[in-house]
Protein backbone atom coordinates (compact mmCIF):
# COMPACT_ATOMS: atom_id res chain seq x y z
CA UNK A 1 0.00 0.00 0.00
CA UNK A 2 1.64 3.70 -0.99
CA UNK A 3 1.70 6.11 1.63
CA UNK A 4 3.05 9.92 1.24
CA UNK A 5 5.00 11.23 4.56
CA UNK A 6 4.81 14.57 5.45
CA UNK A 7 8.87 15.09 5.97
CA UNK A 8 9.86 18.42 7.40
CA UNK A 9 13.16 17.34 8.14
CA UNK A 10 12.79 17.42 12.03
CA UNK A 11 13.69 14.71 14.15
CA UNK A 12 9.29 14.12 14.49
CA UNK A 13 8.94 13.34 10.78
CA UNK A 14 12.26 11.65 10.50
CA UNK A 15 11.36 8.83 13.25
CA UNK A 16 7.68 9.07 11.77
CA UNK A 17 9.64 8.25 8.07
CA UNK A 18 11.32 4.98 9.67
CA UNK A 19 8.01 3.94 11.23
CA UNK A 20 6.23 4.06 7.67
CA UNK A 21 9.29 2.29 6.30
CA UNK A 22 9.18 -0.62 8.69
CA UNK A 23 4.75 -0.61 7.43
CA UNK A 24 5.66 -0.09 3.88
CA UNK A 25 8.18 -1.16 1.16
CA UNK A 26 9.94 1.58 0.16
CA UNK A 27 8.98 1.26 -3.30
CA UNK A 28 5.92 2.51 -2.14
CA UNK A 29 7.19 5.48 -0.07
CA UNK A 30 6.18 8.54 -1.51
CA UNK A 31 8.39 12.28 0.67
CA UNK A 32 6.61 15.52 0.68
CA UNK A 33 7.99 18.35 1.95
CA UNK A 34 6.56 22.08 1.98
CA UNK A 35 8.15 24.93 2.25
CA UNK A 36 6.12 28.09 3.35
CA UNK A 37 8.41 30.58 4.06
CA UNK A 38 9.61 29.23 7.54
CA UNK A 39 12.93 30.90 8.57
CA UNK A 40 14.96 27.81 8.31
CA UNK A 41 13.30 26.75 5.21
CA UNK A 42 16.73 26.17 3.23
CA UNK A 43 18.07 23.73 5.89
CA UNK A 44 14.99 21.63 6.02
CA UNK A 45 14.81 21.39 2.70
CA UNK A 46 18.29 19.63 2.76
CA UNK A 47 17.41 17.41 5.81
CA UNK A 48 14.05 16.55 3.62
CA UNK A 49 16.71 14.99 1.05
CA UNK A 50 19.25 13.91 2.90
CA UNK A 51 16.52 11.82 4.33
CA UNK A 52 14.94 10.72 1.55
CA UNK A 53 18.02 9.51 -0.29
CA UNK A 54 18.71 7.88 3.22
CA UNK A 55 15.36 5.92 2.96
CA UNK A 56 15.58 5.39 -1.07
CA UNK A 57 13.18 7.69 -2.31
CA UNK A 58 13.69 8.61 -5.69
CA UNK A 59 13.34 12.22 -7.23
CA UNK A 60 9.35 11.15 -8.98
CA UNK A 61 7.94 10.14 -4.87
CA UNK A 62 9.70 13.43 -4.09
CA UNK A 63 7.20 16.67 -3.75
CA UNK A 64 8.75 19.51 -2.92
CA UNK A 65 6.14 22.26 -2.59
CA UNK A 66 6.68 26.17 -2.26
CA UNK A 67 3.68 27.88 -0.50
CA UNK A 68 3.83 31.32 -0.29
CA UNK A 69 0.74 32.34 1.64
CA UNK A 70 1.20 31.43 4.82
CA UNK A 71 4.13 34.15 4.75
CA UNK A 72 1.87 36.60 3.16
CA UNK A 73 -0.87 36.24 5.72
CA UNK A 74 1.98 36.14 8.54
CA UNK A 75 1.02 36.00 12.66
CA UNK A 76 3.34 33.68 13.43
CA UNK A 77 7.54 33.97 14.23
CA UNK A 78 8.34 31.08 11.89
CA UNK A 79 7.25 33.56 8.87
CA UNK A 80 7.25 36.69 9.94
CA UNK A 81 10.54 38.52 10.17
CA UNK A 82 9.21 41.33 12.51
CA UNK A 83 8.14 38.60 15.47
CA UNK A 84 10.86 37.39 17.13
CA UNK A 85 11.19 33.65 17.84
CA UNK A 86 10.52 33.60 21.43
CA UNK A 87 13.08 31.44 23.83
CA UNK A 88 11.27 28.29 24.83
CA UNK A 89 8.97 27.87 28.12
CA UNK A 90 8.53 24.75 28.66
CA UNK A 91 6.72 24.68 31.66
CA UNK A 92 4.18 27.49 30.28
CA UNK A 93 1.10 26.15 28.30
CA UNK A 94 -0.17 28.97 26.29
CA UNK A 95 0.47 29.00 22.35
CA UNK A 96 4.04 29.46 21.59
CA UNK A 97 4.85 32.87 18.66
CA UNK A 98 6.02 30.12 16.60
CA UNK A 99 2.37 28.96 15.81
CA UNK A 100 1.33 29.33 12.31
CA UNK A 101 -2.08 29.89 12.13
CA UNK A 102 -3.87 26.71 10.63
CA UNK A 103 -0.64 25.36 9.06
CA UNK A 104 -1.20 21.47 9.29
CA UNK A 105 -4.33 21.96 7.47
CA UNK A 106 -2.26 23.21 4.35
CA UNK A 107 0.56 20.11 5.29
CA UNK A 108 -2.44 17.68 4.92
CA UNK A 109 -4.50 19.10 2.02
CA UNK A 110 -1.31 19.18 -0.40
CA UNK A 111 -0.53 15.38 0.85
CA UNK A 112 -4.19 14.31 0.49
CA UNK A 113 -4.60 16.08 -2.92
CA UNK A 114 -1.17 14.03 -4.22
CA UNK A 115 -2.45 10.83 -2.49
CA UNK A 116 -5.43 10.85 -4.40
CA UNK A 117 -3.59 11.44 -7.68
CA UNK A 118 -0.79 8.93 -6.67
CA UNK A 119 -2.99 5.93 -5.42
CA UNK A 120 -1.73 6.57 -1.83
CA UNK A 121 -3.95 5.51 0.91
CA UNK A 122 -1.99 6.12 4.25
CA UNK A 123 -0.51 9.90 4.84
CA UNK A 124 2.16 10.08 7.83
CA UNK A 125 2.71 13.20 9.78
CA UNK A 126 5.15 13.22 12.54
CA UNK A 127 2.54 15.34 14.83
CA UNK A 128 3.12 15.35 18.45
CA UNK A 129 0.86 16.37 21.39
CA UNK A 130 2.06 15.07 25.02
CA UNK A 131 5.75 16.66 24.91
CA UNK A 132 4.57 19.69 22.60
CA UNK A 133 4.49 23.29 21.99
CA UNK A 134 0.26 23.10 22.78
CA UNK A 135 -0.40 23.66 19.10
CA UNK A 136 -4.06 23.66 18.18
CA UNK A 137 -3.64 21.51 15.26
CA UNK A 138 -1.62 18.85 16.94
CA UNK A 139 -4.58 17.27 19.45
CA UNK A 140 -5.46 13.98 18.36
CA UNK A 141 -9.15 15.00 17.85
CA UNK A 142 -7.88 17.39 14.97
CA UNK A 143 -6.26 14.10 13.04
CA UNK A 144 -9.74 12.25 13.60
CA UNK A 145 -11.66 14.87 12.45
CA UNK A 146 -9.14 15.24 9.34
CA UNK A 147 -10.07 11.97 8.43
CA UNK A 148 -13.94 12.36 8.47
CA UNK A 149 -13.12 15.52 6.31
CA UNK A 150 -11.21 13.17 3.92
CA UNK A 151 -13.83 10.80 3.93
CA UNK A 152 -16.12 12.94 2.98
CA UNK A 153 -14.33 15.10 0.45
CA UNK A 154 -12.40 13.09 -1.64
CA UNK A 155 -13.64 10.87 -4.90
CA UNK A 156 -12.05 7.78 -3.62
CA UNK A 157 -12.80 8.32 0.42
CA UNK A 158 -10.62 5.59 2.08
CA UNK A 159 -7.11 7.78 2.62
CA UNK A 160 -6.33 7.96 6.01
CA UNK A 161 -3.86 10.11 8.10
CA UNK A 162 -1.61 8.46 10.36
CA UNK A 163 0.05 10.03 13.57
CA UNK A 164 2.49 7.67 15.28
CA UNK A 165 3.82 9.42 17.77
CA UNK A 166 1.24 11.37 18.69
CA UNK A 167 1.08 10.03 22.13
CA UNK A 168 5.05 9.73 22.73
CA UNK A 169 7.22 12.01 25.00
CA UNK A 170 10.04 13.25 22.96
CA UNK A 171 12.18 10.74 24.90
CA UNK A 172 10.07 8.31 23.44
CA UNK A 173 10.24 8.95 19.70
CA UNK A 174 14.19 9.62 20.38
CA UNK A 175 14.30 5.39 21.45
CA UNK A 176 11.78 5.13 18.63
CA UNK A 177 13.98 6.30 16.59
CA UNK A 178 17.57 4.72 17.76
CA UNK A 179 15.66 1.26 17.86
CA UNK A 180 14.33 1.94 14.03
CA UNK A 181 17.78 3.03 12.65
CA UNK A 182 16.78 6.89 12.32
CA UNK A 183 19.21 8.80 10.85
CA UNK A 184 19.16 11.65 14.04
CA UNK A 185 22.43 13.31 12.13
CA UNK A 186 20.85 14.27 9.02
CA UNK A 187 17.76 16.17 10.55
CA UNK A 188 17.31 19.37 11.57
CA UNK A 189 14.89 20.99 14.15
CA UNK A 190 16.05 24.58 14.96
CA UNK A 191 13.51 27.49 14.72
CA UNK A 192 16.39 30.25 14.59
CA UNK A 193 19.92 29.16 12.81
CA UNK A 194 20.52 27.31 9.43
CA UNK A 195 24.27 25.93 10.38
CA UNK A 196 24.60 25.48 14.42
CA UNK A 197 21.12 25.17 16.09
CA UNK A 198 20.39 27.94 18.91
CA UNK A 199 19.58 25.34 21.68
CA UNK A 200 17.00 27.72 23.21
CA UNK A 201 14.21 28.29 20.66
CA UNK A 202 11.44 26.03 21.67
CA UNK A 203 11.86 23.57 18.94
CA UNK A 204 15.45 23.28 19.93
CA UNK A 205 14.47 22.87 23.98
CA UNK A 206 12.03 20.08 23.30
CA UNK A 207 14.83 18.13 21.23
CA UNK A 208 17.35 18.88 23.98
CA UNK A 209 15.26 17.63 26.99
CA UNK A 210 13.93 14.43 24.78
CA UNK A 211 17.89 13.17 24.22
CA UNK A 212 18.57 14.20 27.65
CA UNK A 213 15.49 11.95 29.33
CA UNK A 214 16.25 9.70 26.70
CA UNK A 215 19.85 9.15 28.12
CA UNK A 216 21.81 9.60 24.27
CA UNK A 217 23.79 12.50 22.87
CA UNK A 218 22.10 14.51 20.17
CA UNK A 219 24.31 14.49 17.29
CA UNK A 220 23.60 17.83 16.06
CA UNK A 221 25.63 20.66 16.76
CA UNK A 222 24.58 23.50 19.08
CA UNK A 223 25.77 27.08 20.11
CA UNK A 224 24.90 26.49 23.73
CA UNK A 225 22.77 23.38 25.23
CA UNK A 226 21.09 24.18 28.37
CA UNK A 227 20.18 20.94 30.35
CA UNK A 228 16.26 21.28 30.56
CA UNK A 229 15.72 17.39 31.63
CA UNK B 1 -18.10 41.20 12.89
CA UNK B 2 -15.26 40.58 9.96
CA UNK B 3 -15.70 38.31 6.75
CA UNK B 4 -13.26 36.53 4.69
CA UNK B 5 -15.02 35.37 1.35
CA UNK B 6 -14.22 33.67 -1.42
CA UNK B 7 -13.89 34.82 -4.65
CA UNK B 8 -13.14 32.75 -7.67
CA UNK B 9 -15.15 35.41 -10.03
CA UNK B 10 -17.55 32.92 -10.65
CA UNK B 11 -21.29 33.67 -10.72
CA UNK B 12 -22.01 31.67 -7.38
CA UNK B 13 -19.25 33.32 -5.55
CA UNK B 14 -20.49 36.78 -6.97
CA UNK B 15 -23.64 35.87 -5.45
CA UNK B 16 -22.01 34.44 -2.26
CA UNK B 17 -20.39 38.08 -1.91
CA UNK B 18 -23.78 39.85 -2.05
CA UNK B 19 -25.04 37.58 0.68
CA UNK B 20 -21.58 38.54 2.74
CA UNK B 21 -22.07 41.84 1.86
CA UNK B 22 -25.62 41.70 3.28
CA UNK B 23 -24.97 40.50 6.21
CA UNK B 24 -21.76 42.29 7.18
CA UNK B 25 -20.66 45.95 6.60
CA UNK B 26 -18.45 46.71 3.77
CA UNK B 27 -15.77 47.30 6.17
CA UNK B 28 -15.58 44.02 7.28
CA UNK B 29 -15.55 42.12 3.31
CA UNK B 30 -12.12 40.52 3.16
CA UNK B 31 -12.11 39.14 -0.02
CA UNK B 32 -9.71 35.83 -1.26
CA UNK B 33 -8.95 34.52 -4.84
CA UNK B 34 -6.47 31.50 -5.19
CA UNK B 35 -4.92 30.73 -8.77
CA UNK B 36 -4.16 27.21 -8.86
CA UNK B 37 -2.81 27.05 -12.49
CA UNK B 38 -6.00 26.57 -13.49
CA UNK B 39 -7.00 26.84 -17.54
CA UNK B 40 -8.41 30.51 -17.09
CA UNK B 41 -6.95 31.88 -14.11
CA UNK B 42 -6.34 35.19 -15.88
CA UNK B 43 -9.72 35.75 -16.94
CA UNK B 44 -10.90 34.45 -12.90
CA UNK B 45 -8.28 36.43 -11.25
CA UNK B 46 -9.69 40.30 -13.31
CA UNK B 47 -13.17 39.13 -12.73
CA UNK B 48 -12.04 38.86 -8.76
CA UNK B 49 -11.04 42.26 -9.08
CA UNK B 50 -14.00 43.37 -10.49
CA UNK B 51 -16.14 42.38 -8.59
CA UNK B 52 -13.70 43.43 -5.09
CA UNK B 53 -14.21 46.68 -7.29
CA UNK B 54 -17.68 46.73 -7.25
CA UNK B 55 -18.14 45.56 -3.49
CA UNK B 56 -15.50 48.72 -2.68
CA UNK B 57 -13.16 46.03 -0.94
CA UNK B 58 -9.85 48.08 -1.08
CA UNK B 59 -6.25 46.43 -1.86
CA UNK B 60 -5.21 45.80 1.76
CA UNK B 61 -8.35 43.59 2.13
CA UNK B 62 -7.56 41.89 -1.11
CA UNK B 63 -5.73 38.32 -0.32
CA UNK B 64 -4.49 36.75 -3.85
CA UNK B 65 -2.40 33.87 -3.48
CA UNK B 66 -1.23 31.56 -6.17
CA UNK B 67 -0.62 27.90 -5.49
CA UNK B 68 1.52 25.94 -7.66
CA UNK B 69 0.58 22.38 -6.26
CA UNK B 70 -2.46 21.49 -7.52
CA UNK B 71 -1.15 21.79 -10.95
CA UNK B 72 2.43 20.34 -9.88
CA UNK B 73 0.15 17.26 -8.36
CA UNK B 74 -2.50 17.31 -11.73
CA UNK B 75 -5.43 15.05 -11.75
CA UNK B 76 -7.55 17.47 -13.27
CA UNK B 77 -8.59 18.84 -16.56
CA UNK B 78 -8.39 22.13 -15.14
CA UNK B 79 -4.68 21.97 -13.86
CA UNK B 80 -3.53 19.40 -16.20
CA UNK B 81 -3.51 20.32 -19.80
CA UNK B 82 -2.84 16.72 -21.12
CA UNK B 83 -6.22 15.73 -20.23
CA UNK B 84 -8.75 17.50 -22.18
CA UNK B 85 -12.08 19.53 -20.85
CA UNK B 86 -14.86 17.27 -21.15
CA UNK B 87 -18.52 18.15 -22.51
CA UNK B 88 -20.92 19.15 -20.16
CA UNK B 89 -23.00 15.63 -19.64
CA UNK B 90 -25.81 17.17 -17.03
CA UNK B 91 -27.58 13.66 -16.86
CA UNK B 92 -24.51 12.10 -15.85
CA UNK B 93 -24.11 11.73 -12.15
CA UNK B 94 -20.47 10.50 -11.94
CA UNK B 95 -17.41 12.82 -11.06
CA UNK B 96 -16.61 15.00 -14.29
CA UNK B 97 -12.60 15.16 -15.12
CA UNK B 98 -12.60 18.86 -13.61
CA UNK B 99 -12.83 17.43 -9.61
CA UNK B 100 -9.32 18.95 -8.74
CA UNK B 101 -8.03 16.33 -5.97
CA UNK B 102 -9.42 17.67 -2.17
CA UNK B 103 -9.38 21.50 -3.76
CA UNK B 104 -11.73 23.26 -1.82
CA UNK B 105 -9.53 22.45 1.52
CA UNK B 106 -6.92 24.42 0.11
CA UNK B 107 -8.94 27.35 -0.72
CA UNK B 108 -10.77 26.53 3.21
CA UNK B 109 -6.65 26.43 5.02
CA UNK B 110 -6.04 29.79 2.99
CA UNK B 111 -9.26 31.41 4.39
CA UNK B 112 -8.98 29.97 8.05
CA UNK B 113 -5.34 30.80 8.35
CA UNK B 114 -5.99 34.47 6.76
CA UNK B 115 -9.52 35.01 9.31
CA UNK B 116 -6.94 33.59 12.23
CA UNK B 117 -4.56 36.56 11.73
CA UNK B 118 -6.68 39.02 10.43
CA UNK B 119 -9.37 38.43 13.39
CA UNK B 120 -12.44 37.82 10.94
CA UNK B 121 -14.80 34.90 12.04
CA UNK B 122 -16.72 33.86 9.44
CA UNK B 123 -15.69 32.39 6.00
CA UNK B 124 -18.00 32.34 2.89
CA UNK B 125 -17.86 30.39 0.24
CA UNK B 126 -19.91 29.65 -3.00
CA UNK B 127 -19.95 25.74 -2.70
CA UNK B 128 -23.39 23.98 -4.47
CA UNK B 129 -24.39 21.01 -3.82
CA UNK B 130 -27.65 20.14 -5.45
CA UNK B 131 -27.35 21.97 -9.03
CA UNK B 132 -23.66 21.01 -9.23
CA UNK B 133 -21.03 18.68 -11.00
CA UNK B 134 -21.59 16.58 -8.00
CA UNK B 135 -17.65 17.26 -6.45
CA UNK B 136 -17.85 15.65 -3.52
CA UNK B 137 -15.86 18.87 -1.37
CA UNK B 138 -19.29 20.11 -2.14
CA UNK B 139 -21.36 18.50 0.07
CA UNK B 140 -22.89 19.99 3.44
CA UNK B 141 -21.40 16.95 5.66
CA UNK B 142 -18.24 18.37 4.02
CA UNK B 143 -18.68 21.82 5.38
CA UNK B 144 -19.98 20.49 8.79
CA UNK B 145 -16.54 18.14 8.91
CA UNK B 146 -14.29 21.46 8.13
CA UNK B 147 -16.09 23.40 10.44
CA UNK B 148 -15.28 20.95 13.87
CA UNK B 149 -11.64 21.24 11.94
CA UNK B 150 -11.68 24.47 12.52
CA UNK B 151 -13.02 24.21 15.93
CA UNK B 152 -10.43 21.73 16.72
CA UNK B 153 -7.11 23.07 14.97
CA UNK B 154 -6.92 27.08 15.85
CA UNK B 155 -6.14 29.19 18.35
CA UNK B 156 -9.49 30.93 18.54
CA UNK B 157 -11.37 27.96 17.92
CA UNK B 158 -14.86 30.23 16.48
CA UNK B 159 -14.42 30.85 12.69
CA UNK B 160 -17.43 29.19 10.81
CA UNK B 161 -17.71 28.36 7.15
CA UNK B 162 -20.69 29.62 5.61
CA UNK B 163 -22.56 28.12 2.54
CA UNK B 164 -25.21 30.40 2.17
CA UNK B 165 -26.17 29.02 -1.32
CA UNK B 166 -25.10 25.41 -1.42
CA UNK B 167 -28.64 24.46 -1.09
CA UNK B 168 -29.69 25.97 -3.93
CA UNK B 169 -30.61 25.38 -7.94
CA UNK B 170 -28.57 27.59 -10.08
CA UNK B 171 -31.84 29.05 -11.20
CA UNK B 172 -32.25 30.03 -7.57
CA UNK B 173 -28.88 31.33 -7.73
CA UNK B 174 -29.63 33.73 -10.57
CA UNK B 175 -32.96 34.70 -8.55
CA UNK B 176 -31.07 35.63 -5.38
CA UNK B 177 -28.04 37.49 -6.99
CA UNK B 178 -30.30 39.94 -8.95
CA UNK B 179 -32.52 40.11 -5.43
CA UNK B 180 -28.87 41.68 -4.17
CA UNK B 181 -28.03 43.37 -7.29
CA UNK B 182 -25.07 41.19 -7.64
CA UNK B 183 -23.03 42.33 -11.21
CA UNK B 184 -22.98 38.80 -12.95
CA UNK B 185 -21.67 40.86 -15.85
CA UNK B 186 -18.00 40.92 -14.06
CA UNK B 187 -18.24 36.88 -13.57
CA UNK B 188 -16.20 34.20 -15.36
CA UNK B 189 -17.22 30.89 -15.48
CA UNK B 190 -16.11 28.97 -18.01
CA UNK B 191 -13.45 26.39 -17.48
CA UNK B 192 -12.06 26.51 -21.12
CA UNK B 193 -12.27 30.18 -22.62
CA UNK B 194 -10.77 33.11 -21.01
CA UNK B 195 -12.50 35.83 -24.02
CA UNK B 196 -15.67 34.07 -24.98
CA UNK B 197 -17.13 31.51 -23.08
CA UNK B 198 -17.20 28.00 -24.58
CA UNK B 199 -20.91 27.33 -23.68
CA UNK B 200 -20.33 23.45 -23.65
CA UNK B 201 -18.04 22.99 -20.89
CA UNK B 202 -19.68 21.81 -17.01
CA UNK B 203 -19.26 25.16 -15.75
CA UNK B 204 -20.83 26.82 -18.61
CA UNK B 205 -23.63 24.42 -19.13
CA UNK B 206 -24.78 24.70 -15.41
CA UNK B 207 -24.18 28.38 -15.77
CA UNK B 208 -26.57 29.03 -19.02
CA UNK B 209 -29.26 26.77 -17.36
CA UNK B 210 -29.75 28.64 -14.36
CA UNK B 211 -30.47 31.65 -16.54
CA UNK B 212 -32.35 29.48 -18.72
CA UNK B 213 -34.56 28.33 -15.91
CA UNK B 214 -34.48 31.54 -13.86
CA UNK B 215 -35.85 33.17 -17.03
CA UNK B 216 -33.19 36.08 -17.80
CA UNK B 217 -30.30 36.49 -20.26
CA UNK B 218 -27.20 36.01 -18.81
CA UNK B 219 -25.34 39.12 -20.07
CA UNK B 220 -22.02 36.93 -21.12
CA UNK B 221 -20.55 36.20 -24.43
CA UNK B 222 -20.83 32.46 -25.89
CA UNK B 223 -19.32 30.70 -28.39
CA UNK B 224 -22.75 28.65 -28.43
CA UNK B 225 -25.65 28.75 -26.47
CA UNK B 226 -26.95 25.42 -26.26
CA UNK B 227 -30.21 24.97 -24.56
CA UNK B 228 -29.72 23.03 -21.36
CA UNK B 229 -33.56 23.73 -19.96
Amino acid sequence: MKAVVLVSGGMDSCVTAAIARKEHEAEELHFLHVNYGQRTEKRELKAFHDIADFYGVPAERRLVCSIAHLSQIGGSSLTDPSIPVSEADLDNPGIPTSYVPFRNAHFLSIAVSWAEVCGAKRIYIGAVYEDSSGYPDCRPEYYAAFNELIRLGTACGDIRVETPIIGLTKAQIVQRGLELGAPFHLTWSCYRNEEVACGTCDSCALRLRGFEVAGVPDPLPYVVRPHYG
